[in-house]
């Protein structure tokens, strides 16, 4: 637990980028405010650690699992042509995986997404609602005990 | 195995953008030709497939392992201050990973790294073999049959 990290601290600073979807194994899925790629989200581990190989061996396969259980719900919610997967965090170290499901005839198809912290494409609170609603539908939840 | 797949069929195109550093339990790794930043290196999981929910549980968990393994090769030959990890593949679907070290004082640093095919900072055949050769010493091979 890092005291200045809004992902350790779950603040006004994440509220104002992300909506929780659901808890998972060892992370927690969020839906990004910035919906330019329809159905962007981020995956963050619970614990503050800033590198995969900092993590135990036990916690990566976790992990692994969450992250391919986040992006499944993205492929049945959305259907997507690919998802892009970005651990980035030279600032914001605390381990996190933007998924950004991309489209043929979306934004930036074939390259790297745009990434920018800004919210270019907000949606309303209700709609973040029913969006985060219809993912964690499709989430695989058996086991998750938090 | 896929006839058009690059990562496939190990062939020119390829060669023209990347050079072997080792196998690994599931995967290859390569140091990519563009140095623009030191160490720039690209994972290829040794099957055809295109997303993570597209493997198998045991091959996601060896894929992590390696994924971690190289991650901290990178970390002891190069001391970058952050490590980015990034999965593209629009086009390019055969799943495959991006690691960029990142350097505070070089480029992009506090943002996404520059993605771009092009070889913009190459190197001479000596020196990537000697980058290949300073990687591969750090990398735990224990276990590694291939």
């Amino acid at each position: 637990m890092n005291s200045s990290c809004f992902y350790c601290q779950k603040d006004q600073r994440l509220e104002n980028l992300m909506i929780k979807i659901s808890d998972l194994h060892t992370s927690t899925l969020y839906l990004n405010k910035d919906q330019t790629h329809s159905g962007r989200s981020i995956l963050a581990l619970d614990s503050h650690k800033k590198e995969l190989f900092g993590l135990s061996s036990s916690e990566r396969q976790f992990f692994i699992e969450d992250l391919s259980n986040a992006a499944k719900a993205l492929q049945k919610t959305f259907a997507p042509q690919k998802i892009n997967y970005a651990i980035y965090g030279d600032v914001v170290s605390h381990l996190h995986v933007h998924l950004v499901p991309k489209y043929q005839q979306g934004p930036d198809w074939g390259g790297a997404f745009v990434h920018d912290p800004a919210v270019t494409k907000a949606l309303t609170e209700q709609e973040y609602n029913q969006l985060a609603d219809k993912i964690h539908q499709h989430l695989n939840l058996e086991g998750v005990r938090k």
